[in-house]
């Protein structure tokens, strides 16, 4: 069963491929999941194995090709759209589908005699570099150049159907954090809370639950990226949980904290700055406005209230098939705010408290 | 805190070192996740988004040296023994982390002149390949060559430590499983079934369910590697689930099956078969056997019976920091095996009662 309409993914190629003439590209070689989802509408989760690559080849002007795994196939007939499947039995280390995609590239129109494939910021290509490396040559005088940028373009804008997609699971995470304090005490662990919270999660609907991380601490924590440990929460503690949940490919990315006790004036002042912050990157998320314009909102904020800055680097990004896509708030982002993006919006701020 | 005593990396780096100097490599640069923490600790979730790469440079006689964005620094030096600890400030899609570790590269003793990179089969490169082939420029004339066949020897062999993680794992699994016919029935839908799965291997201990695949049908299902949808158990239904779950970055990865009323002889005699050709898989995995010799006994059992050939394309595979790593038990794999491998035993029997 296709998870959206036949028109939905006819609309997401049709971009692709006006963008693909700007860029000059004669066809896009796709491999990883959250690109490969967003043009076939193929669900699997044989992607947690590195064993077997899959490839679409989508040319500017023919039928889009996969070349995909023998296995793959019931898989693939019974979630995509894209009906041109030419298969392979993997794994075969020897020649794991390159030949095929090779002579598949060879029979596109060879108009700009460039290909693009995902070479460019924040992407993580779906094959062996090697055999990808074997594929450029095999393809001569076609040239593999970055596709990224024509990708990264197609999916920024989500469509409404997509929208849903990410409202619906950060509903479902929103509701678990919601109701978490009554289910949580002092005396508990990190790992015990994030167990809890995780299974509601699950429960709730959600599918999976790929980062999940927490901090706490007396006052404060140190870092917005560990995994939950055994520390028990004490009285006066703060506690931070981070989640990306997904539901249907679609991500949601949004922490919470909670306080157990009594918070010092300290802590409670960060937190009113902070909320301040988010409220001034919200309100500058406008079409026409610019990602830096976002970061510059709420930056404004912080530095008036003269916190230091933060080693995150960046206050949001994307968010969709991936947990984080572009762009980036951050002040050398000038990506155009446009109807239909889903942008993060976290603004940070550190204090002198925390040890 | 470190998952694995320093005497335990070290001796990983150690096999490691040895590899090298037989296959002539300066370095090995390593940039996924599972060879990252394999080598230095590190326990992150954020692997999950692709914005930010982390490099590790391995060289033959010098000490390790970490290239990381600032924000992981305090979970890097909580969770890892590796001490030398670069970092920038990313994202920086003009130069994340490439300059630096390549200022690193041209610091390494360069007796071959050959770095070894994440590139051959069952890889993925953790960083943008953009950014890869420019590096591959800035250190020349040193040779960024194939450093998958060091990296894939030195982590086939599993320390007891780490079948001990396997092993807490996939009995945590196995638990799941064996409790699982009491809380379902007939009239149940396979995500009803999934999810109260998914959440019992959380509740008893897992941190994550990557793969959890499942399918069903009356006498049989036609694919092994669907997501659960709403379809409704009925009675005569075989229910197939199969899971990689994972805890302290360690995989399981095996699957169950479950009748739902009266099997039909043929069902009942394709199982007997799977099983029957189990044992003799388990049977053939012995010290200086090769992985061949594994699929050839499993094959045999099975090819006696008259069971035409399945599309999956091995039988079997190795298990650890990944949910499939080296080696495969297909004709082709001459790989040796030995004391401390953790391979997983997976003989198919297509029957044509499947639609």
């Amino acid at each position: 069963m296709l998870e959206f309409s036949v028109q939905e993914f006819e609309g997401r190629v049709a971009r692709a491929r006006a963008l693909m003439t700007e860029a000059e590209l004669d066809a896009l070689l796709v491999t990883s999941e959250a690109n490969f989802r967003y043009l076939t509408g193929f669900v699997s989760q044989t992607w947690v194995s590195p064993t077997r690559p899959r490839y679409l080849i989508l040319p500017r002007n023919e039928e889009a090709v996969a070349v995909i795994p023998t296995d793959h196939l019931l898989c693939m007939q019974e979630t995509s759209w894209i009906r041109d499947l030419r298969t392979w039995q993997a794994p075969c280390p020897a020649d794991d589908g390159v030949t095929m995609v090779a002579d598949v590239i060879r029979d596109c129109e060879a108009r700009f005699k460039r290909i693009g494939a995902e070479l460019g910021p924040e992407t993580r290509l779906g094959m062996p570099v090697g055999d990808f490396l074997r594929l450029s040559d095999l393809i001569e005088p076609m040239a593999v150049v970055d596709g990224q940028q024509v990708l990264r373009t197609t999916r920024m804008v989500k469509s409404p159907a997509e929208v849903d997609r990410i409202r619906h699971i950060a509903g479902i995470v929103s509701d678990a954090f919601e109701s978490l304090p009554d289910a949580i005490h002092v005396g508990n662990s990190e790992r015990d809370i994030c167990r809890r919270l995780q299974m509601d999660i699950i429960g709730r609907g959600a599918e999976k639950t790929p980062y999940l991380v927490c901090n706490s601490g007396a006052g404060g924590y140190a870092s917005g990226m560990m995994s939950p440990t055994d520390r028990v929460l004490g009285r006066s503690d703060l506690l931070f949980i981070d989640t990306g949940s997904s539901l249907d490919g679609y991500f949601c990315d949004f922490d919470r904290h909670f306080a157990f006790g009594d918070m010092s004036d300290t802590v409670r002042s960060a937190h009113d700055l902070v909320y301040r912050a988010t409220d001034a990157g919200i309100d500058a998320v406008r079409p026409g406005r610019r990602a830096c314009d976002v970061w510059r909102a709420m930056a404004g904020v912080l530095q008036d209230a003269g916190t230091p800055g933060s080693v995150v680097g960046r206050m949001g990004h994307g968010l969709g098939l991936n947990m984080t896509e572009p762009p980036s708030m951050h002040p050398d982002d000038k990506t155009e705010i446009a109807c239909g993006m889903v942008l993060t919006i976290e603004p940070k701020a550190f204090h002198c408290t925390i040890g």
